[in-house]
């Protein structure tokens, strides 16, 4: 049995020829997995966010290069590299600043280039390997993460950052998931506004795996932490800075001042591809701005509304309100005294 | 011109033989107004929550018992008087939690069993004159709060607290309103999960009025604090402990917390109604937990369900983190210091 047979939620069903992507925008009311057999269907499928996640974006555009290799080199042996290449263009276009997308078309295409003989076999291969490895990463963390939750009654997690935002098992989901089989009692998620992927997603896909959640308002997780009720926060990360700031979903900050006054602990878990070696600091990290009516009722939507809406959708917490990173290559304890040096390679 | 005449927003609209009850539950989509000939209409348009905040239903129970008697002393003058009191009892059954009800009922009975000529006028008067105080309270807390606020740019509040929640005018947003006059710039409103009284209500009232409002994310907070745009969070409470522990919507502790740390004042405006003597801190005031369905997509609801959700009502803000408590009858800087006694008759 595979790692990924052991799975119950994917994000990403391979099949040979056909890459089955389950529609998260429609989750949890309906479950629909929709089957390209293309590399411009799969990145149709990354560009309308039926998959999200910088680690599942990444392992459906290597799957979406095994398919156009598959496509092209018994129809077109003389030009096949080519065609090859034009669809990575396309894969490349579908979500321009998700890190893991580049990375795995760059492993596909490098792969390519060195091959002489029929290439099918090889690709397919590769596209599998750098999902079992996502996988293995996150079942790592996994265990990293559920050694520091050792006695642990009760956490708190934001946003989604599980299975169906990685190839599988997941970031923070995964350490809460490895944790749970060690005996965690308690699992609390932020609906998370405006998108509600806590609620959507989150609450989902650990109630497919069998572990109870409670659902709140990210309002009240305040008052659930002045009630003693946990005692970690653990998320995931968008990019890491090299001092160790991190920038996550909105809403992540304000759990580390709030998890630091009532003595809560907190945890980033994130594999090493989310730091950004190249910046210092949380403070050169742009923060995005989404539109208004992610926020905004439709009547307040005409030209001349007096109602507005200020939509950030990620926002940086300074790795002094952070107790430790926990990537596939090891734990960092207070980032800010002992910096990310040791994860470097 | 009386006060009422001023006002643009009104959940209570008085017309002598009709009240008209501004049904909240449709805002901000649909603005249409239910009316009411009846004391049992009445009750049951509180019941319904069409209309909201305990002094606005305070208020509506008074113009009940005025329909009552308008109703009663001229078809039955022998026994009108047990008529109205069984209204009365159908008033104070409509929110049993709501302590302005009962003062606004109570004052109504008492004037009742003084009178022995036609009741009608004089009762019709009182019902007015109940609404024209609680606007004239709202009106000078205004004023004592911006004061406060004197040469700032920009605030911050939650859930609605504003003419939708009173007889007008507003206790926030009273304070917001007198700001604006006086040269407040910006106005930012969380959304306010689960009810989005501040998308659907705060974000409304003040548009009407034609002041602008910036919506965001009740995560977005913190970073709001830390990008340094707002001076004042400015909140209502709904019951405040002889200490000055403030009870009000959940999310007003965190942003409590979240102000603190990041030297942004914090101002509660409440009429000195608000306050329960007979409770001595915070800890006294039992928390309601309301219905998880107003946290959970549908598809969690069925019995076996492992999703469930944490829901409180309110949560309790502790002295120690309110800059200034601000009432009708003067305002308390740093309450954790200077206690409340001042405001006591």
């Amino acid at each position: 049995m595979s790692n990924q047979d052991k799975l119950t939620v994917q994000a990403l069903q391979w099949h040979g020829d056909t890459l089955q992507v389950l529609d998260q925008r429609k989750l949890p009311d309906v479950i629909t997995y929709d089957h390209y057999k293309t590399a411009p269907g799969v990145a149709d499928a990354i560009k309308t966010m039926r998959v999200r996640g910088a680690p599942a974006i990444g392992i459906a555009a290597g799957y979406g290069v095994a398919l156009s290799v598959k496509q092209h080199f018994p129809n077109n042996p003389q030009t096949w590299q080519a065609l090859v290449n034009e669809d990575i263009k396309l894969l490349a276009a579908s979500r321009p600043t998700a890190v893991n997308l580049f990375w795995a078309l760059d492993l596909m295409q490098k792969k390519i280039a060195k091959l002489d003989n029929n290439p099918v076999a090889v690709i397919d291969q590769l596209a599998i390997q750098i999902h079992q490895d996502d996988i293995a990463a996150n079942q790592k963390m996994g265990e990293l993460g559920a050694d520091l939750l050792d006695g642990v009654q009760s956490v708190m997690t934001h946003c989604n950052a599980g299975a169906l935002a990685t190839g599988g098992y997941g970031t923070a989901l995964g350490v809460i998931r490895s944790a749970v089989q060690r005996g965690l009692q308690t699992v609390y998620a932020g609906e998370t506004r405006p998108w509600l992927q806590g609620a959507r997603l989150t609450a989902w896909e650990l109630a497919q795996d069998g572990i109870s959640v409670s659902l709140i308002a990210d309002s009240a997780a305040a008052y659930l932490m002045k009630s003693g009720k946990i005692d970690w926060v653990i998320v995931g990360a968008d990019r890491i800075a090299a001092n160790g700031d991190v920038a996550n979903k909105i809403g992540t900050y304000s759990l580390a001042v709030l998890a630091r006054q009532h003595n809560v602990k907190f945890m980033v878990a994130a594999p090493t591809s989310t730091i950004d070696w190249q910046i210092n600091n949380g403070s050169e990290i742009v923060i995005e701005q989404r539109h208004p009516d992610e926020l905004l009722p439709d009547c307040y939507l005409q030209d001349d509304s007096l109602v507005s809406a200020w939509n950030p959708v990620f926002d940086v917490t300074p790795a002094e309100l952070i107790s430790a990173i926990v990537t596939e290559r090891g734990v960092v304890l207070n980032p800010c005294e002992q910096g990310l040096e040791i994860l470097k390679r």
